[in-house]
């Protein structure tokens, strides 16, 4: 049964606005934290590396929805599931909660790379150990979809 | 002829990350920071008084495409267009180029408030006179669209 | 007997910079985060309310000393000591270890205020409710000193 | 005659916190922004190759004073001069104005240092070429120091 993978956020003063509100660039670092958070729980490392290649995930897309405000000290419940695990890329989204109420809606689309040398990367296929380990929280697909 | 707002933003430093380009999350901030820039140009301020109201742009949706990485010390050219200018919200769009090369687009949805009481919000009418401003920017409707 | 306020930070990708290391920045945020997590441990919000009235710490100087580098993924632990509590300010210091290593040493010098109104604060006495719950964190003066 | 090196920056809406202000931290990268410039106007890049070896200055210790609050618009306007030109180590200060008037105090010392390989710097004498053109924003040092 596919499962997402829960993480939580503190909200911290410096990550708010003079809205008196979490900055909407904040979303996306929180969303980066639980993807780390998800590659810490399966034993990878940020730096990761595979068969002596260095490996790193650029992202290609990224997008929120901002459902209702979060604030200093609230504490966000986020969960993160995948919604596509292709050849070279992954795809996920996440579901941000605050006191139980849907708070947000992010997502986030990146490819599998190699470091070639420095500062310059080849797309290359999900190395099977990681594709394994990401599996379980892969969204089942729907029958209608 | 409607026409986008430029703007350029020479990147710093502390917006690299340990991968050696400019954080995905920074982009959004680029992008706001374009914003204010326009916003400022047509003389209005951040903190907006519109009859004794603040006005406040709360965002209910951002995203952003990344086509090739932006380095530290790159000059983005950045070009923001106007897509919807509605009863209450504002949507744009932005490019970002480096050296004449597409890097990223990026997008966001807003939504025109004011201050109720402290942090209590609510939807407004876009004030007549920020609406005229804004108008030149405003991508015009293809006829196929 | 006098004893530190400990908090830990795992260091997420976006604390990086090109450099590869956490920039430095955001030190001066985890000090903050540690700042927040004593005062939220001591059941004070960062919203603070003391007899009706709004309470907020703006900073006269902050410092930090680097010793040694701090990576992705470490583990940050903190300890927080005050190390003076004056009528209105509060001045502590904290330090940083990784792997038992001290990698650096921050300080802090803050100003108890009162919010006057909207953007206006005055500086008040350190309400007595809140000086009590800090002193067990007070470092102990040394005789010699 | 020694002179300063001057910069300006206008506050962004996400470089304010809930309090209405420039969140403390970001004064520290309004500093290292108004160093890069003045790299840049020298013709330095901050990838700065010397003789084949890349050169980095890591941080040793940073510090500000804050004076008066910079609100977001805010043009400050940064003065930059430098302290210490040592063999190794640079050591300068910047002055923030706004409204012609001192809102900020800020240090840096930092040194000079080559990569060895991945991961691993080293000290290095302050290559000659990049001494000399520092050399003009050293401040004289006055007979009663």
């Amino acid at each position: 049964m596919p499962s997402h993978f829960s993480y939580k956020h503190r909200v911290n003063f410096y990550e708010t606005d003079m809205a008196g509100l979490v900055h909407f660039s904040n979303y996306f670092r929180f969303m980066e934290e639980t993807e780390q958070a998800l590659f810490l729980s399966l034993g990878f490392s940020l730096k990761m590396k595979e068969q002596g290649q260095t490996i790193t995930w650029p992202r290609v897309a990224t997008s929120f929805e901002y459902k209702s405000p979060i604030h200093v000290e609230d504490l966000i419940e986020i969960r993160l599931l995948i919604e596509h695990l292709g050849e070279k890329s992954l795809a996920y989204r996440v579901e941000f909660y605050t006191n139980q109420k849907l708070a947000a809606l992010g997502s986030c689309t990146m490819v599998c790379c190699r470091l070639k040398k420095e500062g310059v990367i080849e797309g290359i296929r999900i190395p099977e150990r990681i594709r394994k380990k990401l599996s379980p929280y892969l969204a089942r697909r729907k029958s209608s979809a």
